[in-house]
């Protein structure tokens, strides 16, 4: 399988959402899978909140690491590499090798840190698109993602609506919900209120890694099934015995969440962290139109769409008024409610159902 | 109706679970209507973890501010001080005027900040119960509290069988869940990490105020309902207009957040919130014990259990076992499963219902 990984700068003007202008940028991507000579066969990854280009590995000797979704790309899987091209960018304002706030600003010779300046789903969408353009694919054969994987798919419906043919949307939603605000808002807060985040300026200095860590843990707390905490962990004591009377986190589950806190730090780049949740904040698929259908008006590609039943984040409801909105079009679309404990994160935890239904709708799509 | 609100100091040690011992102690109390004669209709209303003794108020000029349970205690209400004579103390380990750790260490001339020993909910049940010597009542008439109060009532089940004739426990848990070790480990967690926090040495200095505001933005985005945060907030924008492509938390949820976070730090002290979240950790009333049939064995009283279909911190099947248990020991007992959607706060925000029951169980049991 061929595989690559590269990041292109882009000297040209973005003019974003926010009618700020960004003064070219970077976008690295990797792409598995080659283009046919039709130019018809590319599909679109989009990444969730944290992942990165790097959306599958391990099948070449070049690079061993692992993907974000091993399960679903690759020689043989749902998106087949062995007949798509299949490309996985990060996002702008991610910190993957895209440009991000840890980026140099070029005038200033420094780290943008907050000075970056605020991105939206449609920005990140767009620079896909100049991608695109750049590997010579006019038409994707799918776009997909899962949750703000799936907000960006959404969005491409909305943007470059005669740019598709299908589109895969996975535990998403056409709005975020006042929960979600709250939650991103409390995330947010735990890395600004760390006194080494410092106004996010800590790059080459003290990472906010106290901050990170309660984030995290309120994370955990937000994500994790509250079923699955109780089946794996109960209320057992790390020592095998009983209450200490001290104030150490003496439960093995309280142990757990400490230990992922400590881990979160290395993973991502806390401005990165803010600047996406609050593109999350923002995503409207409506905003300035009317209604949904007005969205879906120049829409011509097929649709699937999949939700779990303990998603509470982004419940069966919400995906539901996209499929709604494209019957009204007489668009071609399935909605398959799923059933999983893993409730927001199933796509990815709990991946069978949703990867036999993605097999079924590329085949169907050939 | 007479009321009286006092500081008792016990001068005697307290032996506690752990094995440690406080010499000497102070229980502040209210009490609200007369003991009778027959010293039979003393009612001990246990209280929530940041409540205290002042569980009603309003009902003369020397005492104007209301109380935290202000429907259910007063002339003609169902804890009627007519006819009752009700005690609210605060717990031990609280900052409502009982000895916690705020309390000033003698031979150190200091507050014990961390120093202040782990105390557990049977130790603060021994508490009350010497504090009801004192004031003449061997057998309480009710014991009844919810959450926190609900632990507290239910362990006096256990401690003094025999010292009680009814009791009421709404929303509450024979013990703790894994759900509730972690979202309180985290709470301590974003007090312990504020630097101002200095190890629980912060008095008569700067308060971890940070921290404490983040506890309770965190707190909020547990406890409240979801459908509540939607249709209270929905995605307005604080301004009535649209995004303001800044970091701002611009959204009106977020900034009620915001609000609730900044008050939260004038109203508890963060040591203690740590102390007694702990000792919610350490609750599970039948530890040491082969079952909670074995823990309700001397049990003599009458019980009226309410539980809120959505609550899902201690959800109606886990009062059920309590029930089940009482049963198995043929003890009178009923449990109510009321809708509210304030889950587990209803019994305070969303009263009625649980004030009609509780009425209704103290008429019978006149």
């Amino acid at each position: 399988m061929t595989f690559s990984a590269s990041t292109i700068h882009f000297d040209e003007a973005l003019e974003l959402e926010s009618g700020r202008v960004l003064e070219g940028f970077d976008i690295a991507y990797e792409t598995y899978g080659s283009l046919n000579s039709n130019k018809d066969n590319a599909v679109l990854i989009c990444h969730g909140l944290t992942a990165d280009a790097h959306v599958a590995g391990g099948h070449d000797d070049s690079n061993p690491k692992k993907g974000w979704w091993e399960a679903a790309v690759g020689s043989g899987k749902p998106f087949d590499t062995d007949k798509y091209f299949i490309i996985c960018s990060n996002v702008l304002g991610g910190c993957g090798g895209s440009t991000g706030p840890s980026s140099i600003d070029i005038p200033r010779n420094a780290p943008y840190g907050l000075k970056f300046p605020v991105v939206t789903v449609s920005d990140m969408v767009n620079t896909q698109a100049r991608l695109a353009d750049v590997l010579g694919v006019n038409t994707f054969h799918t776009v997909a993602g899962g949750c703000f994987g799936g907000f960006q798919a959404l969005q491409w419906m909305r943007s470059y609506p005669k740019r598709l043919s299908n589109a895969i949307v996975i535990s998403a939603t056409p709005r975020t919900t006042t929960h979600n605000l709250g939650l991103w808002e409390v995330i947010r807060q735990a890395i600004i209120r760390d006194p080494d985040f410092n106004g996010g300026d800590y790059y080459g200095k003290k990472m906010p890694a106290s901050g990170m860590g309660l984030a995290q843990m309120f994370g955990i707390m937000i994500w994790m099934d509250r079923e699955v905490m109780s089946d794996r962990f109960g209320l057992k004591f790390s020592n095998d015995g009983g209450p200490s009377y001290t104030l150490e986190p003496e439960f093995e589950f309280q142990a757990f969440i400490h230990k992922v806190g400590k881990n979160a730090i290395a993973r991502f780049d806390p401005n990165s962290l803010i600047y996406l949740t609050k593109a999350m904040d923002y995503f409207d698929l409506k905003r300035g139109r009317e209604n949904l259908d007005e969205v879906f008006s120049d829409v011509r590609c097929r649709t699937l769409l999949i939700s779990y039943r303990t998603d509470w984040r982004y419940p069966p409801e919400q995906m539901e008024e996209i499929s709604v909105a494209l019957s009204n079009h007489e668009l071609p679309n399935e909605l398959h409610v799923l059933d999983s404990n893993f409730g927001h994160g199933a796509f990815i935890y709990d991946s069978e159902g949703a990867l036999e239904l993605i097999r079924r709708f590329m085949v169907s799509a050939e």
